[in-house]
């Protein structure tokens, strides 16, 4: 009884959240352009309100109740104990602290959407400085030990830190750059016809059916178009996904699809029973990510996918592709080269990008660099890391929305995701010998369906490491990746 | 000071019922199909706090501060005032009435779902019957002077009486009906040529392009596709409107499309500086509706305004409308004939649908009329006052979903809304004699300055009443809207 009386307690809040999640949406597929301003103000009552009723001494007598209780099972025992946590946490936040976030948050989105617009990061800049301000702020609120943006990592998360991210590129830096270089000696592979007028519509309906194959339930999610693709969810019966579609070049559409589609397939395969608890929530972006990464690069990267799909895509795009087998499209799609755009990235320079964010993060919350010094300083590690030559800001340090939405401490887990997926995917490999045969005939269900069972159905009881050592016997481990990157690339650049 | 802090409250309250439009929004218009139960919940739940918020003793504090306070300007003591007035009926109401009824309302929403489905009343009856138990109570808890249906009636429209709507439909019977008669007696004008083959692609363009010119702002609002077109705000500076598409009814998507374009004119017209208090809502469902009627009937089935738009409806379909001349268009867009359903009625015997509803509930809060004798009684009504024969209860009175919502005392706001779009469009023309030649030349801005000066733009100061007093220098007279009908149709139908 007190448990059901928390359970529900918690959904409500979760409602507020959701309706929340569904307005942060509207923002960025179907918001008229002037109405900016109030519904920043709505989504600044909202989470007011969720934080107000999460922290108030009601939630702390019902999950006391529930502790209390002799009777829960070992999963209502693990959410309220989640809760709890959860509670500990947003207890530390004031009301006020959050309202003012939030402000901030939207009207540096809208800031940095100019900003992009017009390539100058000074009309971003004031509106990043006050909300790095305000993220410090929350380093101090939260507390942390050895490096304040731990707090600010473990937000999104859990229990990752500086050390263990400083030794995970220090590998990336040793085994990763090294190999880039000797592929970046080797002949290039062509990628020429992904650069072709590949007709919006028909792309849309393509990415339509790749996500149907991968098993994106459409009656209980939709997909929409906007300017940066994201997942969110309302529920796990309401998932949606966002994509954008450039004609003259195939390729974002296709991974980006494949992409959000993982994202999605995760949070459809959270168990609605367990809505708006703990038990019903992703891990932590770094296993998200570890979804959307494995779906987009393990399965729709790979030679057996696109030995299925070529005929998909030729149906489609006949005339762009008469000439392109599944061979050519599978070594154009795994391209590596340095290029500008994070999320266009190949799958190992990717993680360079990844790096430069978190090293930059790291030192603005060390008080090392300062906001007027940023684009200096990414122009440089462009240079340093991708050889690249930053042509103006909208393709440099402007180019992702996360720090406009507030979100430091992200960027790593996206990196961690991708390591995370290789690990994953290589245990599934070994369950089921079969499974890029499966994959070359069109079947992923038996992949969807050990994913479900092994990661999605759990939501957060288990953190991302017990999970990753429940999975695989061990926890992450970077050489996976390596070996993975050495096997594909290693083949397709013919590297001895 | 206690003036800005009553404000800022109840704009809090404001941003959840916004947050709840939106959401309901995304369920006529975009939600996949499982995701009902879900949204249903953080519906109710959002309704729940807004509720609770509004009528907690902190907002009666804030009420009670206010107006001691002596140095409120008028428009913050009216806004006070009608806070207040709307803090006292909310407070009657219990949570449990408010619990029961919101159950009462899913049972029986369903209930008409499925009844519809299957053209059988009997499937609604007892939830109906339960939901008329409760507006019986409500009725009570509300409390009325001369009849309880004057308490439901207020809640749609302040002020609103028994004793008026009966003269009001008494003279619909006796200046309406026969003068319907007589044109159904002259020979019949032509409308086949909305029933051809109409692009759907085509149609939203052109949709698109008739609410640009009525002078809809799309940088603070959007239209999109819905099974029932309707109009629903987020802020004066996000205002949605939707329209559905019938691919072989022409006629269908055009005045639905000027019809919600009106209300969403006066949605983007009220004060942006009042967002979310009295003086920043419509007044009342009748003055909403008179802002719908008059572009969808006293602009938009004009012939001036056909006159000018005929060249681009011709535009997007030349071969379908080849030989049909504004005069054409004119005379077939105002077409009386009876019709078995309300939402597609001509601008004439769509009273006698509305009069047909408010005789029904009348007599059911009468005690006259029980659950059980409906569909007898509507049938006998319908071929009284149209002629008509009801082939089956779906089409008949399981048509609107209007009771299935708790909603009694609406239905006579469609009629109130059409005469006083009559007596407001005829001061405006007495006002500018050049109306009608503006807008045969494709000008409606200075109308819709008139409308945003004289209506828009005092929200709630005013009620209905006090308001056509002010425009019109008296208070709603049908004889308005009977020169109007008299003026137009004697000349389309040719009547001595």
């Amino acid at each position: 009884m007190s448990y059901t009386e928390l359970k529900q307690h918690i959904q409500r809040i979760a409602d507020v959240n959701y309706a929340a999640a569904t307005l942060a949406w509207d923002q960025e597929t179907y918001m008229p352009q002037e109405a900016a301003e109030f519904k920043a103000g709505q989504l600044s009552t909202l989470s007011g309100i969720s934080h107000e009723l999460f922290t108030s001494s009601h939630t702390q007598r019902l999950i006391q109740q529930a502790k209390e209780n002799k009777a829960l099972s070992q999963e209502e025992q693990k959410n309220t104990l989640l809760i709890e946590e959860d509670f500990a946490r947003q207890k530390k936040y004031s009301t006020e602290f959050v309202e003012n976030m939030s402000k901030a948050i939207s009207a540096s989105f809208n800031a940095w959407q100019q900003a992009r617009k017009e390539s100058d990061f000074t009309i971003f800049a004031p509106y990043l400085e006050k909300l790095i301000e305000l993220k410090k702020q929350e380093c101090d609120i939260l507390g942390y030990e050895a490096h304040p943006y731990n707090a600010l990592l473990n937000l999104h998360e859990k229990k990752a830190t500086v050390a263990d991210l400083d030794e995970l590129f220090a590998d990336v830096r040793k085994e990763l750059v090294p190999f880039v270089k000797k592929i970046q000696e080797a002949p290039q592979v062509n990628n020429h016809f992904f650069h072709q007028h590949f007709d919006k519509d028909a792309q849309w309906k393509f990415g339509i059916e790749l996500l149907q194959q991968m098993g994106f339930d459409f009656n209980k999610g939709r997909q929409d178009v906007s300017s940066h693709p994201f997942t969110t969810s309302f529920s796990p019966n309401d998932v949606r996904v966002t994509t954008r579609i450039n004609e003259n070049d195939f390729a974002e559409m296709i991974w980006s699809c494949i992409h959000e589609g993982g994202h999605a397939l995760y949070e459809q395969g959270l168990p609605a029973k367990q809505y708006g608890t703990p038990l019903g929530e992703a891990i932590s972006l770094g296993i998200h990510e570890s979804q959307s990464r494995l779906w987009e690069n393990n399965v729709g990267r790979s030679l057996p996918y696109w030995k299925r799909h070529i005929t998909l895509a030729k149906k489609y795009f006949p005339e762009q592709l008469k000439n392109t087998s599944a061979l050519d499209f599978y070594k154009g799609a795994n391209q590596v080269a340095s290029s500008l755009i994070r999320t266009n990235a190949d799958e190992l320079t990717y993680h360079f990008h990844v790096m430069i964010r978190y090293e930059i993060e790291k030192q603005i919350f060390e008080g090392k660099l300062k906001v007027n010094e940023l684009p200096d300083y990414w122009n440089t590690k462009y240079k340093e890391y991708l050889s690249i030559e930053v042509p103006n800001q909208a393709q440099g340090i402007l180019q992702d929305v996360h720090w406009s939405h507030g979100s430091f401490g992200y960027f790593p887990t996206y990196s961690l995701g991708s390591f995370y997926a290789a690990q994953f995917f290589a245990q599934a490999q070994k369950e089921n010998p079969s499974l890029l045969q499966e994959i070359e005939e069109g079947n992923t269900a038996s992949l969807l369906k050990w994913l479900r069972e092994k990661i999605h159905q759990h939501g957060k009881y288990y953190t991302a490491q017990e999970l990753c050592i429940k999975i695989t016997g061990e926890k992450l481990n970077f050489a996976h990746f390596m070996a993975y990157a050495r096997k594909k690339f290693g083949t397709i650049y013919d590297l001895k």
